[in-house]
């Protein structure tokens, strides 16, 4: 039984970018068409689009649209700077606009737009395959836990590195969609990740996909490890540093330590498009400090005919709001990649 | 300078306990009058009274109330028995429910009422007391950090444990109102404690008493202690077993492995009321379950005119909903008590 094909997050077509509008689900499914750098950059910077994988082909896509009319030299390094501005911690972006300006800046305007297009597509279908990939390596962890008792397998993850999250069946989620293609029953353990609620996006795609959920507040996430009601935890994430330490929404952390004071293993699942060996460790990351309304007001809750924004703090009350963490490498029983699954010190033998 | 005296959150008067609705706050001020058993049984489940030494206060007002009529045996036993199943994981329902139940079961009938008004008004009076002096010891251990390095003490708590939740001004707070009142300059970091955000009623609090507070989300916790920006972390507790696991809200261990993976001090502020030497450990703690819909709505929301509650996923999303946590003793540095500071481990001295 294959894994079967989730809706694109994302359709590039000639001069437009057609995304799923993630502020409106799980409730409303709308479909936004991106007609402009600058309607690109605010939907990245919006999270319209989010997900470190998708964010990196979204950003390539606005490049190739960028260019549509014109593709002089000035027209791109604007798209460059425009986009690499957008969000500060996934390092997919960047990564994505290296590539892009790599291919492009050497060849002359007239020749950009069609070769832009060409490298989004080829980033598109190689983040499809390197979710397959992830999802197999991941299946083999499931397995093995599957094959030592009976009863699901009961997987914890965090904020949502699902399908809505990539171009193809997610990171964290892609071994939970092999498991259940495979036959394997899986339970998720889905953390609400407030501020921004993604633990709702990850619980819509595992009722669309028909696979046993249960949704909790980030706190219980300790209680249910110290039970022993979790098997394994299985996060995305936005920057993993050389040494294995990893940048992962906000929460991760607290996660990774009750995993470790329990004895269950905590999984990191990314593209190596995610591994930064630039950043030496965790320390080097940027984190970003988004909006305090995120935390002050709720947004997209379902009124039964639309999405509301309600506040719940007043607006003058001060607020911290850090939208990732850093695990460090210690607490990380291994990082799934296309290419294996990789302890967070042997990450090194990924570089070349 | 002394801590101002905040506004009661519980008054008795006869035949009637006024109480401070918490599910308007922060958003509205709304008093109830509760004027039977069943009205006081059902404030303390549904959480219009909470904080464990309120409600401990609250059952004990519950049976004074319930003897006004009629004070025969089995009114008397009835009112034990609805009280003492309003809430499972809190011990000082438990304890202020045998403490009512040793004075009054020898008593004659007609001589209870009054008995049970008096107990009822020295656990009101007692409660006041305790928080005075745990507020006392927990200023000494925000003075030695004031006193080492320039710049306001950054306290982190979890939940509500001020004064709303006691009769005086809180447990894990009242070192916090001390410190004002000393004129140590302090501030704090608010996690805003899902599912039942009450760390919006801690940032109400804060703002009405003038202290400088950041509301979070509870997943930014462990970036804060990574980063240094927390110098020591307080919070309430419902159940504190006689090795010194304590349970308090959920996400509470949470923030106790955090703070032990970066050296922040970690201290829970608790009545000896609320240390069960009858409990050995943590494991023996129930943990209270609650209604899935406080996951799946939000509740208390300010809508300008009133409070709303809102559906944030489908009404059959399964969920986990556990109300409190365990954190284990070797997590804890200290519980800060109205007879002094105690080592987890020193918690003996005191059950004599």
């Amino acid at each position: 039984m294959s894994v079967p094909t989730p809706a694109p997050t994302l359709i590039r077509d000639g001069a437009r970018v057609r995304i799923l509008d993630q502020t409106a689900l799980p409730h409303h499914r709308v479909t936004l068409d991106l007609d402009s750098l600058d309607a690109v950059a605010h939907a990245i910077r919006a999270m319209q689009v989010r997900g470190a994988p998708l964010i990196g082909a979204t950003a390539a896509c606005g490049v190739a649209l960028a260019l549509h009319d014109a593709a002089d030299d000035a027209t791109l390094e604007h798209a460059l700077t425009v986009l690499g501005a957008t969000r500060p911690t996934a390092v997919n972006l960047h990564w994505a606009l290296d590539r892009m300006a790599r291919v492009l800046r050497p060849l002359p305007p007239e020749a950009r737009f069609e070769a832009a297009a060409r490298e989004a597509d080829a980033i598109i279908a190689e983040d499809i395959a390197t979710n397959a990939a992830i999802g197999q390596h991941g299946l083999a962890l499931i397995a093995d836990i599957a094959a030592r008792r009976p009863g699901p397998v009961r997987v914890m993850t965090h904020c949502n590195a699902g399908w809505l999250a990539t171009l193809g069946h997610g990171t964290a989620l892609a071994p939970v969609y092999a498991a259940q293609a495979a036959g394997i029953a899986v339970e998720v353990w889905v953390s609400e990740t407030r501020p921004r609620n993604q633990g709702l996006l990850t619980a819509w795609e595992l009722r669309e996909a028909g696979i046993a959920h249960r949704l909790i507040a980030d706190n219980a996430a300790g209680l249910l490890m110290a039970r022993g009601e979790v098997d394994l935890v299985i996060t995305g994430a936005d920057r993993v540093a050389a040494n294995g330490d990893t940048a992962n929404k906000v929460g991760t952390y607290l996660k990774a330590l009750a995993a470790a004071d329990n004895g269950v293993p905590f999984y990191i699942a990314a593209p190596r498009s995610t591994i930064d060996f630039a950043c030496p460790d965790g320390a080097a990351i940027p984190i970003e400090e988004r909006d305090g309304d995120e935390v002050r007001v709720l947004h997209g809750l379902d009124t039964g005919g639309g999405t509301a924004q309600l506040r719940i703090a007043p607006a003058d009350t001060a607020v911290g709001n850090p939208a990732f963490d850093v695990t460090p490498a210690a607490h990380i029983t291994a990082i799934i990649t296309e290419h294996g699954v990789f302890a967070p010190g042997a990450l090194a033998t990924l570089a070349s």
